[in-house]
This record gives structure tokens, C-alpha cells and sequence, in this order.
């Protein structure tokens, strides 16, 4: 129900989503949207879930939180090899939740989809008493069984992973400790916490994946646990080696001035970056394509024929109190 | 994380939702769904969220939970016409959560899916500090060009609904003053409480839909209020006779106990029936074939040109407090 100075459902629902609403959304006037799927392709299908005070900051800009909530969804798409078509949005405000705060929201999931080339199907808003909670469930396309599988590793392939490592677990170390920031200049504090609050889904890498992965995802929940997962899930083993993880100029100077640093960047979560298995064969066509995407990728271990799941940092075992970090 | 007697994120995946999974869930190992969409058909696709203490009680029976938050889903699917393919959940389980209420909620989904035909085909588990949340995106399929719309009635349609209206309100009030329920004999009582508890989808309505309606939407929100949003999506006015809104024998009995409560089942949300316009040359085609659907269907009322809203009861028109229900 409305209350004085902010609108009810239908007046929120026109000024801070219609803008976003793609065909098929039906301008949000109806329950449900329709699409007509391209021809002759899989949809791929993910919902990833935030909550306030679990998934970001209460007080994290309202236009990160928006962008984050579809980016995270964008990611698992990229991951996969699909091509965003939309999205739906499911929304449960709290009693305090203020008109500036959804405009900048939805400025910002905007932002996301304008970047993505998805637009907004369709959703839901309801009211919490609890923290502000999104759920937001994303479609793409690919080819016909082209989905690029956490499942499908084998024992040889080498592991890539794209982008840099870390930056966003230790981007979310200096919003919780901001006096660690007095390590950094400015501007290398300024890129770590950007990339804890607007991760940037390796869109471009999609069909690189198609064409050359046999097995993919994202790095979500620390490069130590998703690498451990997708080994898992394919039956096999991993050998990798940390000291090639890729840091940034930010990253490596953070960790400098605290080695213990290192297990955060890699097991902290957050990255939103591509690990993938690739065939020794497919290596050089698969580094020349994220190239030609400017996606930087680096190889950093290979799957084995299992089970030993082994991470080598120093030249020696690594050994970390905590494999993955878990929104669980 | 675990705690113990509970299960961690993987083993409450595998423990309550693997059984559920279906083709091209991946036995929910993987970040993504993939689905072929059925050739030729357009996709229908809805969200719905539901919150405890705000859409449900947080003491309603955990299986009846689990039925609620997809049946909602699957009757906005009805209303559109689609037959559904399957759903994605999004679950935010607060500290609380025990395997008993998870085991109760799994089994309410899976009959309610079962029942439905449709699958589970991914979805997101994270923590909230506060309230259950549960999100499901649902998705059908119809014809190209078939969906009915809430936009689509014209002047002159009929417009009918299905069912009985007013019980799950009713049952409502009972769960909030259980006093009420001396005056009901216990099996016209249980109904009530039933119909809130667990909505029947019109899912049989949905070819009958596709072949005769010119619009149409599902009662969530109470009679009156949806209808006006029908006629007011359509461009149109409207004119029903609320005195042919269909009830049920108890839901009759319990208003002939307190006149007042006729407004509460006109207006009071959960019917989870479904409303639609109908020209008047395809209403005895569209009487029989709700007939062989075996579901009743009342001729409530006319779609006017408008822009009039009149709701006529006991020969006078109608004025209610409030014109529907808000979940907002």
C-alpha cells in the first residue's frame, strides 16, 4: 500500500521498471511475459539470489546492488556459453525502502541489461519485514547441447581461468577494514572495491567457450572451491598451480603487505571471472580467441585422472583453512 | 555452513531437490538449466515470491508451503493459457530451518509439480537473516501468437470465472479467529482453511482459455480488484453482478453467519481461480468446454466500453473499503 511519498506497486512497478521491460514483457501489465525462443537453439536457464547483509552491504550504493544482482546471473550465462535473452526479477523490499534508493536500483540493473543485451520480462514485488531480498532468473541461448558443463573436464585438459583473481574477496577485506586501504594508493584501493561491488560478467568469452571448452564456470565462491567443484562434478582430479593465478598491480600490492592475503584472494569469492578445462589440443585456438575477445586468460593447471585434487602455491601443497566460501 | 544434525548447501540440494529434478537440470550439479524449448510454441514466463508472515504462516504445514509457492506460479501459467515445462526456485532459508520443514517443503513441491507436470529445473539456496523467502520462476508453453492476455478483453465479452470465490479468504479469517469456525460444521470449516492453505491451479482451464478467451488473468488479489485491472489493462469498463459470483456451500454458510464477510470473499485475494472475457458467440463453446474440463464456470458479469466499473450487489451497487488485496 502506498504511503505518503512513495508509490504503491503499480506506480513502482511503471517508474522504475518499465523503463527496462523488453519485448514480450507486455510493458509489465500482465502476470507473465511470452517469448518466442530463437529457432533452433537450447535456453539456458540460472536464478542466483541476494540478500542484503549476506550478498552486499546494505549500504552498498543502490545502483551496485542492482547491477550486481543481474551481473551475477549474466555470469553463470557467460559460463555456460549462452547468450543472454532476458531476465525476470523477483523483489522483496523492506518497510524502509525509499524512492532513491529504487532509482538508483534500477538505474543500475538497467546499466547491467543495456550492457548485457537482455532486457526485463517480467517479476515480482512483494514486501519483507526481513532485509531487502532479489532473485533474479536469467535466460540465454545456445546451440543445441553446446552448454558449456561444470561436468564436462577430462583428465588432460588444461584449467584457464580469464581475467584476475581476488580482487573482489580482497576488495570486500578493505570495505570491512578500510585501514588497510592506507597499504594501497588510492586508485588500486578505488579498483579492488569496485570489483567487490560491480562484478563484470565475461560475456565475450561465451562463444569462445562454445567452440573451444569442454567444461566450464564461473568463479563465484573462490578460485579453491569452484576449480575442487568442477573436478568434482567431472569425475576427476586437478593439479593447479596458484602461483599462476593471475593477480592485478592492486591485488599483488594488497598481498605484499600481508602474504596471509593470498588464501583470501584465492578462496574469498566474488571473482565472477571463467574457469575452464580446455584440450591441449584446443589451447593455442582457445587463447588466440579470448584474445581476439581481449578477454586475458591463463593457464594455470590441468585436469587429472583423479581423484587427488592438489593446489600448489610456494612450489609446495597449499594447504587452506577454508577451501571455498559459501553464501550458504 | 553446516551445523550439525543439519545438512550443508550440497547435501540439502541433494537431499530435497535432486528427487525433483528433471531433463536438463543436470541433476542440479551444474549453475544453469538447459531445456529445448518444444518447437513452434511460444514461452511463457512468470515469477512469484512469497514471504512468511507475509504471504504465508510461518507455521502452515512445511508441504503445504512448498504447494503454495508453485501453485501460485502454475495458475498464472493457466491463465495465459501455457502448459507448463518446468520452474526454477530460489529458497532464502532463515537460521532456523530444520531438515523437518525442508523434507515437508520438498514433498508439497514435488506433489504440486508432480500434479502440474513440470520439473524442477534449477534454482538458488542462500541464508537470510530474515523470513523464509521463496521465489519460483515458472515457465509453459502456447502457441505462437496464443497467450491470453489481461489486455485482451473487448466490449461486449462475457466475462466468466472458474471455481468457487471467496474461500481462501474466508479460510484466512478462520486461521486468524479460529472462534469463527463454531459457527461451520468441521468439514465445511477444514475446506475453507484448505483453499488457503493449498491452491488448486485451473490448469484444465488453459486449452479452453486458448480456444475461446479474448482475455484473461488468474484471481489472486481478490475478484473485484482484479477484474477492474482486466478491464482498466483492456481499455475497457465493466459491469458485474456479484451476486453470481459462485460460492461454495461453506463459504455460504460462513458469510449467511456475518453479511460483512461477503465483502472479504469478494475482496480478499488467494482464489487462485480464474477470470477471463469471452465474446458472447463463443460463450456456449466455452461453457462446454470448461464442461468436459469438469471445471465449473460462472457468467459473472459484461466488459463495457467503458470506462464505468460497476459491481452490483443485492440489486445496488456495490461500495467496498477496499477494492482488493495488496500482498505489497
Amino acid at each position: 500500500m502506498a504511503e505518503p511519498g512513495r508509490p504503491g506497486e503499480d506506480e513502482l512497478i511503471a517508474r522504475y521498471f518499465r523503463p527496462l521491460a523488453g519485448e514480450g514483457a507486455f510493458q509489465l501489465l500482465d502476470d507473465a511475459a511470452t517469448i518466442r525462443p530463437p529457432a533452433g537453439r537450447d535456453l539456458v536457464l540460472t536464478t542466483d539470489a541476494l540478500v542484503a547483509g549476506v550478498h552486499f552491504f546494505p549500504d552498498d550504493p543502490p545502483d551496485a546492488i542492482g547491477w550486481k544482482a543481474l551481473a551475477v546471473n549474466l555470469s553463470d550465462l557467460a559460463a555456460k556459453g549462452a547468450e543472454p535473452i532476458g531476465f525476470l526479477l523477483s523483489l522483496a523490499l523492506p518497510p524502509d525502502w525509499t524512492p532513491d534508493f529504487m532509482a538508483g536500483f534500477s538505474a543500475g540493473l538497467g546499466d547491467c541489461a543495456a550492457r548485457g543485451g537482455c532486457a526485463l520480462l517480467g517479476g515480482d514485488t512483494v514486501r519483507t519485514p526481513g532485509p531487502l531480498t532479489l532473485s533474479i532468473t536469467a535466460l540465454g541461448a545456445v546451440p543445441p547441447g553446446g552448454t558449456v558443463l561444470r561436468t564436462g573436464a577430462r583428465a588432460g585438459d588444461l584449467v584457464f581461468v580469464s581475467g584476475e583473481i581476488g580482487d573482489a574477496a580482497l576488495g570486500l577485506r578493505l570495505r570491512l577494514d578500510p585501514s588497510l586501504g592506507a597499504r594501497l594508493d588510492p586508485a588500486a584501493r578505488d579498483c579492488l572495491l569496485d570489483r567487490y561491488l560491480r562484478p563484470r560478467p565475461r560475456q565475450a568469452l561465451a562463444p569462445v567457450l562454445l567452440a573451444h571448452a569442454n567444461g566450464g564456470m564461473d568463479v563465484s565462491d573462490g578460485l579453491v572451491g569452484d576449480a575442487t567443484k568442477m573436478a568434482r562434478a567431472s569425475g576427476r582430479g586437478l593439479r593447479i598451480d596458484l602461483d599462476r593465478a593471475p593477480l592485478s598491480d592492486a591485488g599483488r600490492a594488497l598481498i605484499a603487505s600481508d602474504p596471509a592475503l593470498f588464501e583470501v584472494a584465492m578462496t574469498g569469492g566474488d571473482d565472477y571471472e571463467i574457469l575452464c578445462a580446455v584440450a591441449p589440443a584446443r589451447a593455442e585456438a582457445f587463447r588466440a580467441a579470448a584474445a581476439a575477445q581481449s578477454v586475458p586468460v591463463a593457464e594455470i593447471g590441468v585436469i587429472t585422472d583423479g581423484p587427488d585434487i592438489a593446489f600448489i602455491a610456494g612450489g609446495a601443497p597449499a594447504r587452506f583453512a577454508r577451501g571455498s566460501f559459501s553464501h550458504f
